[in-house]
Parts: C-alpha cells; structure tokens; sequence
C-alpha cells in the first residue's frame, strides 16, 4: 500500500536550501516523491514554485515526512483548519501542542490564513475568537492561562523561512561560509554601520544588547556617544553592564583598572561595589542621573535621551543596582517586548543576554553578533537566521570603529 | 614629616608571595620600611613572621599603604577596635563601609578578635551584641537593614589569605603555573579522585556545579552514578541542565541528538520542551519521580538520594520547570546556602552558575573547575583561591574517567 | 544573443548539494537554465541525473558559469578533449595552467577519459604520452620541469566530488552540523574505533598525524600501544614530537613535568634538549632504540614495528634530532607519499602537520580530526572534504579512551 | 653533616620575584638558610642586595638547590672558573654541557666575567682563546664543531633575569594580571604605540612578525604604510604571508575573498596559486617588483625601503616562493640574526613565525604579541620575558589603529 501527499515550495527555494532539504527528509525517512511542477525563478528577485507528491509505505511514515517538511517551510497543497484545544490548566498546555519554530507562521482558522503575531520558537500558538474575527499569537508555556485555545497538532500551520540573500553585495549579503578571524575586519565593520543607517534612516528601531566586556574593553565612550546620536532606540543588558558603566564615569576605572592611564587605583577593585550603594541610596540610575552624581556614559545618555533600557537580573549579580530586573521570568518579558520591537539588534560580547534576546527574535530581524570568541558568535548565529551576521573581533575597536564611521571623525 | 605605623606578617608569607606583595606596595605607594623582625620558617610547616615600620611622608599615603597591605593579609601591629556605624535605611550601606575580601577575616571588637561567620567577597561586614557577646557575618548589600551596625573604614579588621601549599605532590598541590590543555589529562583525573575521596572520607561536604554541556556531551549517566554512590552531596545547576537531563531519559536525545546512536530522531529539537511540559503537567520533578515518569539520570538520583539540588533560573531559561527558582536574589541565597556548607566545589561546564557560586566561596574552599574552554578556566581561578584548580579538559571525558577512577570498572 | 551549453550533473546531487550550487552559480552569474532531464535516485544508493541547459547572454559569461560548475563536478555534456601545453621552463607552469580540486578528476584524452592519478589541491596535471597509452598525475609546482605537458584551461577536465553519506549512523556518518564540544564525547569515539577497526580489517592503511600535545596530554602510552597492536601503518609529525615521546620514555617527563606524578623535577625543562643531544649522540632513534637508550613510547614501537615514520622539520625545532628533514620541500614529498598511502587519517593535536597531511590528501580519504580548539578543528574540516569528522575533545582522554575501545580493559 | 655555600642576590630581586623563588626553592629541595645581608632598595631605581647562606643535607641537595638558584639569577657568592670541555664531533655537545637560559648571562673565564654573546634559550656556550683574550657566545647544538670548547657544569656562570619595571605607567609597564580580551584596547594599543615610537626615536630596531592573518583580515595596507614610513626595520614571516599579500595586490583577494567588497570573485580561491606561479615566472618578489609586476603591499614597500625580509618555509606551504628559504635550519639562522638585531618585536597573528623568532630572543628584548586567540598570546608570553606584553585583540583593526596612532589620520 501506497499513501501520498502532495506539498509545495515557494519562494527562494533552491538558493535557500529549502529543495535540497525537502528531498533529503523524503528519502532519509523511507519516502519516495513525484515531482508535479517545477518553477523556477529566473531574475534574482523572482520566486520559484514546486509541486510535489510524497509517497510514504503508510501513514505513520507519511505523517513523520509532512512534519519535517513543514519544519523547512514546506507545506501540504491541501491544507485543513488548525487543530484547537482549550488549555486544561494555567501554565498547563494540552498534549500534543505544536510547538513553534522562529520563522513567520500562519494558521488556519474557519478557512483562512491568520498570521501568528510575535512569532518566537518553542512557544504555542493562542487563538483567539476562532468564530468570530480570530487571531493568533505565540505565547510562551508558563503563560498559558486554563481554557486558552492552543494549537495542537500540524494540521493547519504555515510557515515561511525567510530567504537567504542571493545578493553578496547587500549589507546583509556579506557574510558567507563559517566563522572566522581571518576576514577583512575594517571592510565588514563598514557594512555594519551601512545596515545600521540604512535602518535608521528607514525609522528602524535598532537593540544594542551589551556585556560588560563593552566597558572593560574601553568601548563605553563609543557606545555612549551612538546613544546620544540617536543611533541605538533600546539596550538590552544586565547588572554588570550598567555597573561598570556608571563605575567608570565616577572613577574611570572598569574591573578596578584606570581606562584612560590603565593603572590600578587603590581600592579600584571595590569601585564596583562603591558605584553599587552609591546608586542604592540614589534610588536608581534616573535618580543618580537628575541628582548630578552620574553625568556621563552609555546608562546616562540612555537616561537623557529616553532609551528604553532593560536591566536583567543574573545569579551572578552583585548588588544589584535597583533597575534591575531580579525576577528572571518577568525580565524575559520585558527583553521579549524589546526584541519584537526591534528591526535590527547588535549584540556585543554577551553570551547569556545576546541568547536571551535571539529566544524571542523571528528569523526575519536583522541581527550582528559581535565577539572575539568564534564559539560564542557560532552558537549565537546557529539558531538558524538567515539574516545573522557575526564578527569574531574585538568589541574595544568595533564600536569605535563603527561610530567612526557612522559619526565621522570629526 | 614623616609618619609611621608598625605592620606585622605572619603564615607561609614567603611561599604564598604576601612579602613580595607587601614590599611592592610600599615602593609603589612611594613609602619606605624597616625590617624589625623577620623569622623565617624553615620546615614546610613552620609559619614564618616579619614585622616591618612602614614609613610614609604624610598621613594619607600612610593610609593608602595600610589599606593596600591588609587586601594582602597585612595587618597593623597596634590594631584597634573596628568602627561601626548603624544602616540608614534598607538596603543602604553607611558610607565607607568596609567590603569583604573572600579570605578569612576576624572584626576586633571591644578589645577581642572575632571571625567573621560565612566569610565572602564583596560584602558588607554586620556585627551583633557588639556590647554583650558580640558576633560578626557576612551580608549582602542588598540583604541590609535599617540600623545593622555595619563595620566602617579600615582599622580592626584582620584578613588571613590562605597559604599556597608548598607541597606540590598534596592532591591540590598538582597545579602550577597557568591554564592549559597541554597537561597529562588522566594522571590529574586521577589527582581530583583522589582529593574528592579524602574529602568524602572526612564526612565533608561536595558540591557539584553542572551546565547542560555535561548532558549533551554524555556525561549525564556517570555523574548520575556519582550522585547514586554517594558521592555529591549538593548539586548547583539550572534549568537547562534539568531539562536536558531529563529528556535524555524521557527521549534519550540531547539538543536533538540521540547520546548513544548519536542519530537525529525527528521532532527531537522539541523534546526539551515536550519535557517542560511533562513536567509541569507532573507539578515538578519530585513528583515526576514520585510518578514513575522520571525513571533514571541525575535528577532522577538527586531526588531518589536526598542530594540537595538548586536550580537557579536564568534569562535564557525555557519553561521554566516548576522547580526553577526564579527570582535571582532568592536563587543566591540558595546557592550562597550551598556554597558556604561545601568542602569541595566541582565546577562542570558552567561559566555563569560557576560564577554565582565562586562569589560566594571563601578563598579557602577547595574548588576543582573543569571546562573545555581556556578562557572560562583562566575566568574562573582569577578569583584568587589558592585552592582552586584547573583541568582544561573535555568534561564528556573527565566525568566518565573520574566515575571509573572513584568506582572502579566493574 | 543568447549561448548556450548543455551540462551534466551525476550522483547523489540532492543530498550533497550539487544541484542547489548549480542553480546558485547560474543564476549568481547572470545565467538563466532549462532543466531538460531530471532522473531522482529514489532509494538511498541510487544515483540521481540531470541534464541542464545552460543559458548565458554572451560567451564570457558561459565560460564563468561553466567553470563555476566544474569546480562543484558538474561538467559539460559535450566534451572536448583537455588542451596540452609544454612547460616554459622547470618549475614554471605555462600561462593558464589547470589548478586542480582535492576531488578525483579525469582528463580527457585522445576521446577517453583517463584518472588523474594521486589527486590533491592546488597542483597542475601532468599528462605523458598523450598519443600513446596516456595517464595523468599530478604536479606541484615546484616539481614541474621543462616541457612537461601540462593540462590548461578547463576543457576535458571531469571532477567527481565525493557524496555526502545519506546514512548517519554509519561509522563515518555520525558527523551532522557545525563543529562544538556540546556533543556525545563517548559515543563519538566509539565511532571513530569502530570506523579505524573496519579500515584495519579490510586491510587498509591507517595515517596519524601527532602533536607534541599528544605527549604533554599523556596520551603516549596509548598511542604507543595503538602502534604495538598494529593501528597505525603510518605517522606523520615533527621533531617536537618525536623528542617529547622519548624524553619521557628516558626522563618520565614532558615539558619539564613527570607524566604520571606531576611533579617537576629539577632541570626538568632541560629535559628535551638532553634527549636532542642524546640521540645526536647515538646517531639518530633507530639507532638509540638498538642501542638500547630508548626502550619505549610511541617512537620506539615505530622503529620495533616497522611503521613508516616521518618527521618533518619546522622553525621552531630545537636541535632538531637527525631524523628530522629539515628542507620543507623534501619533507613534504615525505608527507605526500604518506598521504597518498593512507585510507583513513586520524590527526592529533596539531595544525601544522594537519594541514600539511591535509593538502596532500583527495577528498575521498577518512579523516578524523581531533583538537581541544574548535577554531582549529573548524580550520581543517573546512578542505571541503565529506569524508572528515571533527572532534573538540581532550587528546589526553580521546586516546586512551579510543585505544580501551579497541583494544578492550585487560 | 651540613654542608653551605654562600648565594647573592642583586637588582630589583623584591619586585621581580627572585627573592620569593629562591626562598622557595630552597626550602622545597630540603634546604635552610641564614640571611647574612638583606639591602633593600627603596627608591624605585635603587636595587637590593641579599645575601644568604643557604644550607643542605649532603652534598648533592646543595648542588641541586644551588643549580635551581642559578636559573632564577641567584649566583654563589664565591665563583669559580666555569669549566670548558673540547665537543667529541661535529654536532655533538660533550656530557653535562650547559644549556642556556634567555636571560642575559656571564661566565667566569680565567678569573674574570665575560658576557656570552647573542645570548638565547635552549643553547650551548662556546667559549674562544680562553688563554688570550677570551669571548664566549651562544650555539645551537647543530651548529657545535667538534673541538669547541663548550661550557659544562654549573660553576662560573652568572645569570641575569631582567626586572619587571615597577612602574606601570611606563611605555612596557602597562600589563599586569594574565591575558584577557577584557582590557581597554584603544588605550592599550596607544601604549604600543608610543613604546614603538620611543625605540623609533632612538635608533632602534624594529621586528615585525606576521602571519597570512594580517592580510586576510585587511590589514595589509596599514602595515604596508607603517613600512613606508619608516616604522619597520626587519620583517619576519613565511611563504604564506608573502603570497597572500601579492595576491592581494595582483587580485584584490585575500582567501578568494576581496578586501574591500567583500565579493567573492569567480576563480578567487585559485588566487594564490596564480600568485605563486607569476613569481616564480618572475624569478622572485624583487624582480617582480623592478617588473613593475607587483606595485603594492608589504612585500613591495620592503623591497623599495629596504626592509630586511625573511620568508622562512613550513611543511605547509604553497608552491613555494622563490623567495621562500625552504630548509628550516638555515632559516632559522636568518630568523636568529633578525631577532638578535631587533630592539623591539612586534608578533602579529602567527604562532609559528612568533615562537620561532621567541626562541632566539633574549629576555631583554621588548616583545609585543598580538593574536585574538587567547591560548596563543599565553603560549608566547610564558617564555619568561618580564618585558613582554600580550593583546587578545583583532590585528585586523590594531594595526590600522595603530598606524592611526603613529602617522595621525592625515
């Protein structure tokens, strides 16, 4: 016995891989296929189209490879509703809840096509007046609230990869093949600040998210001035960043080290924990900016010119300092809102914040990633977004570098 | 002018640097000193004493030296009483309060010294009863009350840095020299068997700090063993390290991949949060255990053997499991209860739960840190233990070889 | 005006990426294409076919296209025989001079197709009595002479890249995705003794190439007795290598430290350079090794084994011991040699050597390539073979972790 | 039974250390001592003077603590002539011969110190007419003679380790605490900056190492310009370096990648071996140069200025260069007269080049080593220069800003 299927590709199917994959999974998971149309997008802004039926032994087989296929953005020709069922408990999701990728996703309620607003991965879908004027958005699993109408199954859901540029040319084309050091640094931080003002001068909304190697590499005064240029609308941090950030407007050092001089202050090692109560008794970083203690760095041109900032807590926390978030799932909601906010996000020499911010970005935002350890730019860029690009580099020059070039030197 | 005060040094000064440390200052700080006295220890357990004038041209540089020299366990031969001085508020520490080293330290307080309990860096130092039976602790800025006498300035505080120990054949006396991969793996595993089982000899205590990259790299099923023989009194961990060891048994995949056949199952990139979800349902991984759902790995052996487990959530987290202490500053004092009852810390894989609970050692803790990572070996020793060691090494190897080395092959 | 060409494309082209490269390159190149035959291989070792139709709007941009196409094995459905020019002048290669692929490539001769033998990277082809029984070599440059005929252009040339293997859970298919230490360490070095035992029994020849680190690490013991039980046909290294193995076998130390105990003994780091001069003394390590001097370690078993050693000098040798051929040129002959013997390849701890093995070897020969540094192991997977796998692990547990794999606990 | 022998110390022996290790070694080897005079110098160019006797067991303990002293810069107070043995062969250093430290050192010749010559690691001393007028000067073991007269033993030599300047704020004095990315790079960069300006200044030599990382990550035309201007004396690098840095000129690619586009260009990857090929048809870098073949570059501006170059060949290498000196002992002796002229060296993104210069370095000379990779600037510091500094940055963006620094952005 034969059972089939028949699926279809559209869009950038062969630059993205999408064909090459959706005839890998057919044949490695014991299917066979006909190819009923083929399409191919000739000019380098045209999209292409197949058609193909899937033939699977049985329907256990042929269910695995149309989930697969869907996965890489390969969808049944013939679709059904979305499956929904009403969550049994707060925080609770019903069994069987489809599990959502980072690509843009519609379901499909009473016969048409919604969008999923906010898409994220491994979140459920929430429908909303499924009879009425549905709607759709993600929602992450401690959120699930009893009775929420959640999508269970596969039935129903589309979803599109965004297409790997064909165009090396283009800000976001430049990066090609692995990880490495050895790339043309100056070259590659110039097509960053292009895409920066491109965004810009679109009315993007651009995240710098920040470790605190940022200040200790002696980066602080470039990133502080692209703040009060206008050039960064949010920044995503922690306690640390804004620790040393303030520690060295009131002593200049940054890990107890004299940024400018590089020497070793007496008692700089405890400048941190100084800045800390200082800030403690001012009431909080705005308190400490009105107040005249701190006048200057990247927290005080956040202050000054409205930033949105965001302070997420971290066991290894000292204090912390009173903007920050301490309660992890409380903060994650507030990074959630700045990375749907966003157009494009740098990420600057922060592992653990840079992984928070990418959990909540669909794979169509724009994304930098900036550190000198190759690992960690590589597993920042495996979370499979086609418009990531990451810099092995040092962040003490990228930002100047960059607000050089997007500054001029003047 | 010149002004004067008497320091006196006493341990193995020479052998763990504190000497040289102390003459630098000096010349660094632009003083100048006699040798008054100066008896070294000949034999590897004879403590040596120097007692030297420090001079200097004014009162501050004075200062400036004396406080330099105490970071270094140098203290004034004339010591007097500690200066205490009531919290304004919550939370805010009196200005120029003294902030802890990780060292031992002993508070003078009407004429006696008394040690200060849970000795950790960073902190403030509270003192009870100053007038009957006075103690002193530790307490983190942000744990501080209105009106706890907190010690100020410098005087009547004693540090005492452990000694480096001479003896290099000791079982943590293998480690000279800097981070590196280029050291004889296994005769070092066996080195920590070693120190681990002495430790476990004298009824103390080991804490086992673990990321994910124990699971994913396959070492779960030996550190299970480890905790099922009795060997780890307390785990420091995550909610990442939870999931994945629990989805290893639930699915026996890890990011997705099978740990033995190393095969790619489908749909297994939403195992983990299948696994949340399971969990959840269950109300927690006790009662996962208690179920029958959870059947086996290191959460499964925890629970099963009263092992203390803390999982301190992270802004990466997803879920979080029920169990995932979620609030930061609560997550610390959890790990800061862990930290303060271990003997020997075993550090796996984690740069950021390694961290939280580094802050909270004291220098004289016994700390083995193991990451494949030079940087994140290099990171964590920094925090000047003269205890701590460090194997650069892969930990999907050192756990399985350290498991044999301890519970032999049979 | 369109030109057109027909081309070619056989294989596995689905899984190993071929026809989305083809595509890629047409369209990159401002071609367009007609797919006139397109023959799925359905099963896992069926090939597929494809016969494209090649457009381009003028001769240039065909020939970019079509050479584009060859580098990734597809070839032109119409072919001409390869062009055959004299050499100007010994070590000069004539103008327009073919540099060759690491894939098994033919040449086209007299109308037959002929193998290219001994294939490699970056070499020019050699073909000699094209009119009589012709046959086909590599070149490297420097070893060009006079009026060798030397394949130019890109006509009559065929390359055949090797496929990916569909199957993962073949010994040499366990490697999917980029390079991290976050996978199953264990698991994977059963692999790799389960891939080296089935080369071993199907009479193959086994190349390692070793590193100082291997010594340093402590992995001599079991590389020795990998040599001893007849693993290794082959071992390709230097003369750091070299001196560090028999310094142990004769100090027990390596940089300075005894292996087993960890200690340093006194004038330690004089050690390696005692063994240079002792082995000078002695002629070179055959001779010590007859002389009774050298009594055991991995070159021992080498000399007593009769394994084909070869020892290849670098800048930055001490001494270097009379085994060690000190011209580059001269040792990369060696190497070739070596490599072109080899059927599968096992590279220890070390750059230099790895990539000089590395471009020595066609794109069809195993290759397991084992480093603590993921930049490094990244480095030499990136040769664009299929047929390499990549492991970030510790060289001091791998290979006694491989040896106890293959030779068993007793 | 006590045996004695009387040791002095002198120069900065507080801050350098010396003191610490030789109490240290004294006591770990089973020695005691007495301090029969202790001159500490106070101002901050005054030196110390220290004698101690130091007492032992028998007559062997005092031996090897004697030895160990003598390695850290601690002489016996009562020296004997060294003692000088004829070597047996060519090549072959008699039993007991000396090898030396890099530090700067003097043996004891007919009664009187003479300096050895070119002092480097890991040699022999060969002392000439020591009736007449007596000199003494390093050698290689392969560079022995027979009848040499080679220094053995321990008596009459007197070592001399550099003290770590005390002042950070000085040009060299800016680095202190271990290798990390996280230090101020601009400021630090600035540093070198002015300590290579200041050799500049007087008179001195400048050495440049640098590897095919320079090129690939942009680079190249600031230090093609730093050599224009007269910042680079002697240049020491491989076949690599000058390869990609022609083909940069001749291609505009470096990796197939071009600099400035960051385009991949079709034929890209065949860059190098074109390049290689065109020079070898030129008969070399200067005839291509006088050709008007290669008009760029860092090659071209050493012909034109000058510049001392060393190609040095590895096992690695393309083609090679006509240029390139393929025997790695004679290279080494190119590389050895370059590192003995440099006053300065600067060590860019090469472990190879780097360690191979370091080898014949002595301790004296101002070392500034750069590589974004951590573990290598630790590997090249731990040779033991007190004048050596690291940076973990990105050559990519240190030499342009570099060249900033020293030629202004005019």
């Amino acid at each position: 016995m034969t059972v089939s299927r028949t699926v279809e590709l559209e869009g950038h199917i062969i630059d993205s891989g999408t064909m090459q994959r959706c005839f890998e999974v057919i044949m490695d998971l014991g299917g066979d296929f006909d190819v009923e149309a083929f399409d191919v997008g000739r000019a380098k802004d045209e999209e292409s189209y197949a058609r193909l039926r899937v033939l699977a032994p049985d329907d256990a087989t042929l269910q695995s490879i149309v989930h697969e296929l869907h996965q890489s953005g390969v969808n049944p020709a013939d679709p059904e509703d979305a499956t929904l069922t009403p969550a049994p408990a707060d925080r609770v999701v019903p069994a069987g809840f489809y599990s959502t990728t980072n690509h843009p996703t519609d379901v499909r309620v009473g016969g048409e096509w919604i969008e999923v607003a906010d898409i994220e991965m491994d979140c459920a879908i929430v429908v909303e007046d499924p009879e009425g004027e549905p709607t759709a958005r993600t929602q992450v699993l401690n959120g699930i609230e009893a009775d929420d109408l959640v999508v269970t199954g596969e039935a129903g859901i589309r979803v599109r990869p965004p297409d790997r540029p064909r165009d090396a040319s283009g800000a976001f084309g430049f990066m090609r093949g692995g990880v490495s050091a050895e790339r043309p640094s100056e070259s590659r931080i110039r097509k960053v600040a292009e895409a920066l003002a491109a965004v810009k001068a679109e009315g993007g909304n651009v995240l710098v998210v920040a470790g605190p190697a940022v200040i200790h590499s002696g980066a602080g005064d470039a990133l502080a001035e692209l703040v009060r240029e206008g050039y960064v609308d949010a920044l995503s941090a922690g306690n640390g960043f804004a620790t040393h950030d303030i520690e060295r407007g009131l002593y200049g050092t940054s890990l107890g080290m004299n940024i400018e001089t590089l020497e070793h202050p007496r008692k700089g090692h405890k400048h941190h924990i100084y800045t800390i109560s200082e800030i403690v008794r001012a009431g909080g970083i705005a308190e400490a900016v009105d107040d005249g203690l701190v006048t200057e760095g990247v927290m005080y041109e956040c202050v000054q010119n409205d930033v949105d900032y965001v302070l997420a807590g971290s066991i290894r926390d000292d204090g912390p300092l009173p903007d920050t978030i301490t309660d992890t799932v409380e903060a994650q909601g507030e990074i959630r809102r700045q990375a749907h906010e966003a157009d494009m996000v740098v990420m600057l020499s922060t592992l653990l914040h840079s992984v928070a911010v990418g959990n909540c970005l669909p794979s169509s935002t724009r994304v930098v990633c900036v550190d000198i350890n190759p690992a960690t730019v590589t597993q920042l860029l495996d979370r499979g977004s086609a418009q990531a690009v990451g810099l092995v580099t040092d962040v003490g020059t990228f930002v100047p570098t960059l607000a050089d070039e997007l500054l001029g030197d003047d």
